[in-house]
């Protein structure tokens, strides 16, 4: 059997720790860079990790544009960029999806495949969250620090042969690959907590979760935002499990405080991912007739900063 | 007829501006300063303003605390302190309170009265809202902006003799006074613009009032937590007449964009008024259990961004 060819678009962190451990499993691995194309290309990208070891991922082939990609379509096109507003992630992609091409999206947020799913109706899509604390600290240069799990599965649902296909190579290559044959519903419990906390984060003052649910009020509300989630979810066709915000809660209260990545992109003046975050949520909560005023006022005051925020950038 | 003999205490900006136009009425105005005691002992307070002319205004006696007062209690107590947390206003105006003295505060928020009522059951209190754009520029050195209005009656309701001869001095000096039998009910008002546009203002990022309306969303989020304020007002027994909302929208709209005093405190480095422009208000909307989810939401968020100020003073 041929090697699996896989190209990730959108090389940052994520896409470049996954990318490594896929060609650690033995897969042809090739990447789409924009920014570091020079540093990758002469000296393909240092991963640091403990999870994976140390690896020097050099793609197989490392391009501008998915139009440069040779040798035919992938068997994998790995879509890792965040998913920003004004990003229109089916033309990104267009040029390098052939018929048999099964599109993974790595990707934050609820609501995000559809667009996807409508762009390439015959093409078998696999939605997948990374949990995963891994940063690009230079060109060319990834560092690893904690988790790495990847859970996926077919949108809208099940798990095909080609999921199961990319669980195994991942597994060989180091990371838990966490199937799952509702990723929807997986993204909405995932919501739960990023909604709440991404948005929180930063309204607050760039705060960590710490901070958060120590104030006065705070973890009462932050309780009733993820209420607000969960009702959007159930009624959306993915209830969450009881019991799971007070889960979330007693494991984030107990871990050591840290900063979101809401925060952190705020914080270092990145365009956050407030659409795909809290946004969808929100349109969702309309959509479905779900009262989700906390939720509507995150959004509302997040639109505000972001729009501050563009303007001085 | 002898002179009116009132005590201002907190000499700050509206205490100084009020202060030198009952003085220029021909009250025999006193003064109770801590920060700038020295400069004011010395020189007085300049006031520079157009309405009621640039005046020195040299109180008869400038104490640093009100028990230094000389002469017996005053005819008016006159307290324009910030209403902060921790800050016991009852404690602090006590021992110049006589018997016949009639308290009169000029303060922001909603439900400030009535500390003050309980602690001084038998003394006629005056509540007082001042419309006016009025800062310290230096160490007595106060400078009027624009505006003036003083708008006042007693607590819980109606309007007195003390209150009636108030209204006199202040035309007297140059101010015009508004006074209603029913000033509760004008707090509430102003607090249905206060409690959105305030909040709102620092947590979008210190934002004024053009950039709030003008954000995607912005304008229905005003609206949203000002039918709050407003059904929890009408809960309280302080109905707001029909098209409040829209009136406040829309003058706000028109007139030239301005950062509210929340978010001039904020980016000063300064406390902030949260307690009684919104605190009180959600406290007042869960004893009349009325639903204020967006009041709650940006209660929850400045609790957040207050302490993390705190910290950083």
């Amino acid at each position: 059997m041929s090697k699996d060819r896989i190209l990730i678009v959108g090389t940052g962190a994520i896409g470049s720790f996954y990318g490594a451990a896929l060609q650690a499993a033995g897969a042809d691995v090739s990447a789409v860079c924009r920014s570091d194309y020079d540093a990758v290309r002469e000296h393909g990208i240092a991963v640091e990790s403990q999870r994976i070891g140390d690896r020097l991922f050099r793609p197989t082939q490392t391009v501008r544009t998915p139009s440069d990609y040779q040798g035919g379509a992938p068997d994998y096109l790995v879509l890792s960029v965040k998913v920003l507003e004004g990003v229109d992630r089916a033309a990104l992609i267009r040029d390098a999806v052939g018929p048999a091409t099964a599109i993974v999206l790595i990707e934050n947020g609820v609501e995000i495949e559809q667009e996807i799913a409508d762009a390439f109706p015959d093409n078998e899509l696999i939605s997948a969250l990374a949990f995963v604390q891994v940063s690009r600290v230079g060109p060319g240069q990834v560092r690893h620090f904690a988790f790495g799990d990847l859970m996926f599965g077919n949108y809208p649902s099940g798990l095909g042969e080609r999921a199961r296909r990319l669980a195994g190579l991942l597994e060989a290559g180091g990371i838990k690959a966490k199937t799952s044959d509702n990723v929807v519903g997986a993204r909405w419990q995932k919501c739960v907590w990023n909604a709440a906390f991404n948005p929180i984060s930063v309204l607050g003052g760039v705060l960590d979760t710490g901070h958060i649910l120590g104030a006065e009020g705070g973890t009462a509300f932050v309780r009733k935002v993820m209420e607000e989630i969960c009702a959007v979810a159930a009624a959306s066709g993915h209830p969450q499990p009881p019991g799971l915000i007070d889960q979330f809660i007693d494991s984030t209260a107990r871990a050591p405080a840290y900063k979101t990545s809401m925060a952190l992109d705020f914080e270092n003046g990145r365009q956050m991912e407030t659409e795909v975050i809290l946004g969808n949520a929100v349109r969702a909560a309309r959509r479905e007739n779900v009262a989700a005023p906390s939720l509507e006022a995150l959004y509302a005051l997040m639109k505000m900063v972001e729009r501050k925020a563009d303007a001085g950038r």
